[in-house]
């Protein structure tokens, strides 16, 4: 079982979510990095009362990392789960993270998992796992990123609701640094202003713009007594660009409201 | 045996599915996603009471994949049949959903099987296995996908009979939503109508449109409570773009219908 | 043995095909898809009263897979001879179909096969396998692909003698289409004048034409009582293209004829 | 535990190191190379009395390479860990100097690491590590490589606080050139007057500018009695670059100075 | 031992090999597809009295290939040498035929036999082989191939002394058509003109042009009863290309001839 | 122990590699091929009493292949070290001959033992090396290569001190001819007039000029009574290129001066 991680709710995701795992729907979390998408899958995971497995999806991600594989142990071959099977057996949420990037063979698992058939059939094992109704799986990905070389396959989204997440309001913001970076609301709002300053800037041409988790990063630093400039270029300029031109503006931009 | 899904009939796409099973003439299926080709086996399968066997085939399907393989177990090396081999030993009706996505290699299994000999030898076991008059191949895969990067092999094609499908008119669309979705028939025929529209806006520049399986969600999703606009937003218009101006066509077309 | 199939001929290839035989010479047939190369080696393997052995070679077909490998059975390493290593050992002729896809290694085979040398030394059984003088090397490929990627090696062109072969003759063919399809005498003729139309039509763009096997498997069709249209539309133009524009092309003109 | 090798701070990186050691931010390292980043991270970790941990990442590591692997030891399959799960149980210091060569899949353990998590899931082993509060993840990469096919994700990249490091100024670094070539001041600053000369000379075209570690071998080679002109050639024009053009002008610049 | 093939020599090229092989000089033959260059090697290695070893080099072939591999054998390990290995131990003329075309890393165990060390350590053996005074290396390559990606370094090249071979003059080629395809010497005659008239026609565009081996081939189809001109299409058009007017152009030069 | 070979000194390398010797800076020699780097190299390890362990570096050699590996023999692991291990255990003069072919993870063993460290980390063995005051490591590479695909990171670069190497001086290189050619000190100058020539004419656009070692492969031949222009012929000109019209230009030039 999860423990419930803080997650600010900030449209009726909760309500999406229940629906989806109530008549057993795949779903689909798309939004950009560091926006919460990860702690809200938690959160439900620990209001619904299932265990969450989670995968972060890469470039060599296949079908055998999901299913499992047979490792040689005392002279003896021994299956080992993978997360995907694990999660069947355990009814379990199982979320893949940056699903997009993860190989193509990996439909070949999400597929019949999608459909009115629910079940996977483990070819190495010769058995069929049949999804129980509390089993879940959530996957999720960065529309925005600029090099779109690897995307789902249309017949796989098509087997999934989506829904797109977005950096929260300034306010919602402010309320999460405080609660997060342990600075007083304040100077919560100074980070929250600064962080919608930036994401409006499109001319810095990032290709990400700044996070939540990063504002907490720089409330963190300022709590620990280095000066807010210099907090904000250690969490934010410096992990969002090597460009000394660019790390400048975002400085100047938060020297501004500091 | 496989037990018969809802499957509503369009052409007499039964009737050529027959023939081909009686003359021992492999089928090759064609048409988008979501539209019914695998329940079409199925149900297919149900009415000649033979196993069905489905791969869903992807970039790294290969012959060891379909023919099987040495697995080491107890100090020992067993065989494990694959799905082909399976098949052919029980004489079911195999299945490879998209199978132009395979590899190559494929055809080395195929082609055997697809002209007068219908035998298949396996290397590994040096055992040749005829296949029984009631032992059926089927092979579907999408046309329209833009990236036409993988083809079947023109060789490859000709060793079969082929049917193309397409979605149903909105009439038989209508009751299938009501089938599946369980919404009554008014709001089915508004569905509907919503699917014929998007899918006659080629301007959309969808990879795919919308397919049946689709509405089917967003019909779950008003029964379920969530107003139309939502259910369409999250069953339509988020599986089928990443992008929010597309979305917003999609569903500014919804709300003008509900 | 091999049991004789149904071979037409139309030239005077059974000599030619003899007198490599006889003076062991490789030999090496050229020709489209489904024009009867493979059924014309069958048949002449029958006469000759040698064993065939068939590769449909691919793009990962490798001298290994040619030669044999070692598999591990019962805590033990066992040698398992591949197709080129039993066609030796049984004096069979040993049939490479779509020779020009293999693997580049695959020459390191032919070539101390096809010179005057005759004989094939296996690296891993140390063992030199001297080729008896009813041994025989056929290797076909289809000159007309237009992605020509892949290619024969010159040097290992020249190890050959060659012969080209085409589609038969409208009458030969409407005897073959009688003979195979269970049609009678009169449609098999109209089915041989559709071949010939669509076989001149180059502004088809087709990658491949109808093969003989298509007309047959039309013929099949209509025997079964499905239309002359529809037969002729799933054993013709569906095999043939996915473009819409051009299947419809190729059912006018079948519908011209019936 | 590390011994503490001789480092000059340049600005308050030490207290950046310690704020991010004890709020367990993982920090990201940025600067050319020889700049001495590596040294400052040694000295760091004998200040904080931890372990230190250092993979030079390339071309090929992969995540197998930083969690470990099941070795064959007399029959058996052994565990060995790897770098990142010994750093992990001995809660050292583990440092990915140019982390941006490693493959893709290192993210799969970095990202669970990184974030509130700060965990470790071992798929092989099925053990759950828990990353200790000493425990701390470092990276390293050089932003000004002008091959920039690789970069780290930016949803990698956002999980870090970050700094930049540059050449030290001509003072500091002859005080560094003197303590480790053991040449007088004199010879130190000459070499550091040459060392800032052709760090500005970006007509050069140099992939990378000499580093402080080329002009402490100069000073090795000028002690050992090798000519001013010859220890510069050997130390900095030859490493530097193989056109000798360029080389000369490296050569005629110093012996301006000398 | 060899036995000794027919060879026709052309220039002095017995005298070269004979002061290779005595005064350890790595020998490099170039030349078309063939020409003779295997039979020159083997009839030296008939005249010398040494064991030859023949390697087809391609793609794939690697180090290991030439130097030997652990098999697994009865639950234990066997080393079984590789060709060059083999050759070391017999004190064997080593033949690498087509060696441009191996892989780069057979470099590895060229250059330390190549120079004054004349030695191959083998690293998976632990064990130094040194070439005895008879030990000889010979390679071979088409200089000719128009697409030249492949190319010995010429770091390896280096390590040679090289002999250039083309077709032998129409009298000679005619005296080697006579004994090897045993037709009488006026038609062997026309067969050779026949080939001059080919090699010297750049119009056609050949990969390669006909060899005297095909001009055999087209010798024994006469003497077998087929005719001149389906004789000189089946050994030298067909063979050469799968263009049709190429081939009619080819067997139109023939029929002037016959 | 290394027997010293003929090494003919030019400049003052000797003292160079003396002093990186004595004060443990790794060293790179640069130059073209034949012109005396490993004997350089095998001279030093002679003069300085250490075993020589060398490396020919090609497009596949790995880090595990300069560590060693595991070998299953005789049912049980074992530990096979690699040539770098052993020079490590043996304190040797480690030689990469062109290291620039090498791939990218060899960079994993040569850093740390290249800085201050000088040590390695066996990971397979869990197992701390320290090199001896006596392990050196010295790679070369040719610099002049056209296809400039490989480079030598910077980063890597910049570990090294470094020494151009060229062709020796006329007089010097017919020095070395008599000494290893067995020609009399006349012909000698004669061969070493034709290097300076062929090496001065650029526009023969030879991927590579024409060695010490192939001038001395020319006075064997002569010396073994082949004549002067074909002793060129076959020892210089079939070395350097394929291109009959370049190697009639150098025919030709050397017929000038025999």
């Amino acid at each position: 079982m999860t423990s419930s991680p803080y997650y600010r709710e900030i449209g009726n995701e909760r309500e999406i979510f229940r629906h989806a795992f109530k008549h057993q729907l795949p779903l689909m979390l798309k939004g950009p990095t560091g926006c919460g998408k990860s702690r809200f899958v938690e959160s439900m995971a620990a209001e619904l009362k299932r265990p969450l497995i989670t995968v972060s999806c890469h470039d060599d991600t296949s079908a055998t990392d999901l299913l499992g594989r047979f490792l040689v142990k005392g002279g003896d071959t021994v299956w080992q789960d993978g997360p995907m099977t694990r999660a069947l057996r355990e009814s379990a949420i199982l979320y893949l993270d940056e699903v997009a990037e993860a190989r193509e063979d990996v439909v070949v698992v999400i597929h019949p998992l999608t459909d009115h058939r629910r079940e996977l059939f483990v070819e190495k094992l010769n058995e069929l796992l049949k999804a129980a109704p509390e089993f879940m799986l959530v996957v999720s990905f960065n529309p925005g990123y600029q090099k779109r070389v690897k995307e789902l396959k249309p017949s796989t989204r098509q087997r999934f609701v989506g829904m797109s997440f977005g950096y929260p309001s300034p306010d919602v913001e402010a309320e999460i640094i405080t609660h997060e970076g342990g600075v007083d609301i304040a100077v919560a709002r100074k980070l929250a202003a600064a962080g919608e300053k930036i994401r409006a800037l499109e001319e810095l041409g990032l290709a990400e713009t700044v996070s939540t988790r990063l504002l907490v990063y720089a409330a963190k630093s300022m709590r620990a007594g280095i000066s807010p400039r210099q907090s904000c270029d250690i969490a934010i300029a410096q992990p969002l660009t090597d460009d000394p031109v660019i790390q400048r503006s975002i400085n100047d931009l938060v020297a501004l409201i500091f």
